[in-house]
């Protein structure tokens, strides 16, 4: 796909800034800053992205990089002067930006609505109009399958569990027995929702299992990563909450219920029970421990350890946790622990000078 | 599956106190406390579950919520007075809670005894009477499955690897050649079992794999979650002890050996050629070095690190990890350090004051 | 496979020091010095090994153990006098090692070349020759296979995927669309290569996925452990650099870029568009935040946390993680954390008696 930046100027809504001879320019793609080619669009974020939200810089570190790129175009919030290039000036940076990563976005066959004859299909199985299920997929009874939704190779359906529409399970996801999926859910490669939680107990000598009667309800527009795991419930349901997005490689235990808007980076571990307001932020490589809450907008920092219950709004780091603001401090004063321990050591020997200056005159 | 309160003791084989007009009340399913509903029996838990070993309370924070509770009936050690519902009494209460999540668990079509027509079985390979092997599952030449055991869609079990009686692999587990699964083993979705494990010799500028032409024994009784890992050994075998539990996404590298009923959390690590011993308890996201030993019965806290052996016994947390008590002190102490700097800085003073006094009377 | 140990000796190009009635008895495999059997041959490490880089002593510890060893021959690098069993002595025990582990390497059946009937192919797929294409595979249109390569039972290959000569995708494999991989690339068990990353824009109320329109590229002599995510880029390409290798469940974010040889442990997490030189070596668990470089030889310990740009040949631990000497002084120190919190306290009590006296003469 090519446009001329004109062209894209009014695909995006954008007000354009440009000389007549530059606008007719053809653009095949969106590139960063730096890597950007002279057919490329490149961007100078402002959303309330990820990275904004954790407090880091985002513009002033790529404006100084555009005036060397080699982009053919920016798409930017304010008019930058004296720039060499055409300027796409929108209100919103990142929907302009996406909405120009769909435009050049690399063209795929589209699934095949319809059931590969290789698929092996249960009985009482209801598969929506325009639905595709792909090559092996197994499909058990009861199960059901929304509207245009795409089922890829090797995925297994459990008995009883149903999808919503226009939802994308790519290859080899396998979603157990009688688990709810909305609409609009996207589970990514070898994830596993509703596998049996880790729940045992000590009798007679062995590790008994605890069985798990309960379920797994994805909310609508959940977005699930690579080789995830959710298990389902022992009573009731593990839910994650709508418009919830996991990285890949998440744990998420038997019983957990996220808020609406969660972001959940790569291999994070949610243990049991663990209640997740709407939007909590939880960075690479947290752990949760079971039965924990933790309130609306609150970020943990990543590798973070949390063991108790964390209002909302917080911020937190370390392992265990503790407020954002208070483990700097104590990161800092950590490192200068070597510092701390000569000092106490010439402070004591000052003090037996004093003390031996007081005997003699006593 | 419905019961009435007075059928589901006498199937538990419980004591019951209640009124006549309350245990003929119809029971369908197991809740918690706090969520069981009118037609739910729920139940105050005592034994020595995973928690407890912990070492967290089980029964107070429990009791007080069941007289709000809405649970039709409750099974529970030792009889509570003054409570306005039906009580079943009995021994040992997870015992009566597992057997009463049995009895209402959701019914589920059982799975096919005999090969499904889509699967590929290899050359000499033996299948035992009532064993189930689903759709595209993958067999090896020489590979053995025992009998009853169920290998779910998608499978793969590699050449001369035995699977024992009862045994239970999910959707798409991949079992490479040569293991040796025992009986009643379950195997969750997505895991991997006998891959190459991570051994490599910098030779002539490049990293050259070790081969690993070892194997992987699995023991009668183990349950390993989904997305796991257990690498094969380069010599000789990795083992997994009789009875002991993984969760999901855990890794275990080549030639470790664990104990009899070891616990392992989600997204646990365990290096190469450790060796765990009977009882071991590792919290989520722990890491062991390679080549340490852990004793009989030690438990260690999640994410802890621990990088030299450990005697039977212990209870550690922190990475690197020391002893419990030592811990929590040190981290107590740890978050009081801006407080020590501080006063630190005024002693120095102080001193300053005396020294100053002294020389001036000299 | 029997060799005597002659023979053994002269394959593996080692000069042989023994008694003739020694040199002409059977080995029939490798073991460890610890477990090895009459009928194996052990050997003392030498080389630059991972455990060697890691800086943890190797030789002695295993020569003391040697001459109780059970094993009927030993490849190492330097005569031992006194020893009671034929020695084959070579400039590598490394290289000698693993070229005896590939002689004595469990026979495999080969994988089949062609393609398997159950395995769906799509419009402009190139199959290189020699290539074994297994049970139930789906490889999208316009995918290319290079020769001898051997893809496993159930694996994706998406649209306009390429594979390159000699690679190996084991069981259950999933590679998105327009991914390049190199040639004698081996990937294991039920790993995901080119997921969409995870980023996302705050828009409107909802999280808004950012497009992944780049793809993935892993050079030659690359290895890949089981149930790992690599994800593509949002532009341009996510690169794991020639000869990189990395252990299961590891994860690596969108437009990360490795440099050749780099050594990642078990689930370790790298976040977004971080740069990796030449040779780095990751432990374990190891975590790096987004946007970070780390330099040529740079070895980061397990479970450290790296948030900062760090130069090459460092060695580092801890979460934020230092360098490796000064985070060894502060994990002492932090230990030592009670004993100066007592002394600080015992050091106000002689201040106040100081200044008690002072007052009283003044």
């Amino acid at each position: 796909m090519r446009l001329t930046i004109a062209q894209l100027a009014e695909r995006l809504g954008a007000e354009l800034a440009g000389e007549p001879d530059e606008i007719g320019r053809q653009i095949s793609g969106v590139g960063a800053v730096e890597a950007a080619r002279e057919t490329d669009v490149t961007f100078i974020r402002d959303a309330g992205d990820y990275g904004r939200r954790s407090g880091r810089p985002a513009d002033a570190r790529y404006v100084s990089g555009l005036k060397e790129s080699q982009a053919g175009a920016v798409i930017i919030a304010g008019r930058v002067e004296g720039l060499a290039k055409p300027q796409l000036i929108v209100k919103n940076v990142d929907a302009a930006m996406i909405e120009a990563m769909k435009v050049f976005a690399p063209k795929l066959k589209a699934a095949t609505a319809g059931i590969d004859p290789t698929a092996k299909i249960g009985q009482n199985v209801k598969i929506g109009d325009g639905a595709a299920v792909g090559a092996n997929v197994v499909i058990d009874d009861g199960a059901r399958i929304g509207a245009n939704s795409i089922i890829a190779g090797g995925c297994k359906i459990g008995e009883n569990s149903s999808l919503g529409k226009n939802c994308r399970l790519d290859g080899n996801v396998v979603v157990y027995h009688n688990c709810t999926i909305g609409n609009n859910v996207v589970i990514q490669a070898n994830s596993t929702i509703g596998s049996t939680g880790f729940g045992y107990s000590f009798i007679d000598g062995e590790h008994k299992l605890i069985p798990h009667n309960g379920v797994v309800v994805i909310e609508d527009f959940v977005e699930i990563g690579a080789n995830c795991c959710v298990d389902r419930a022992k009573f009731g349901e593990t839910k994650i909450g709508a418009g919830t997005k996991t990285d890949n490689l998440v744990q998420i235990a038997h019983n957990v219920v996220t808020g609406k808007c969660c972001l959940i980076a790569a291999q994070v571990g949610i243990a049991g029970s663990c209640k997740l307001g709407d939007g909590v932020v939880l960075g690479g490589q947290v752990g949760l421990a079971d039965n924990i809450e933790i309130g609306d907008g609150t970020i943990v920092g990543a590798q973070s350890g949390v063991n108790r219950n964390i209002a909302a709004g917080q911020q937190l780091v370390g392992s265990p946790a503790v407020e954002g603001r208070d483990a700097l401090r104590v990161f800092g004063l950590t490192k200068r622990l070597p510092k701390m321990a000569e000092r106490l050591k010439q402070l004591i020997k000052r003090i037996e000078k004093l003390e031996a200056a007081k005997d003699n005159k006593e």
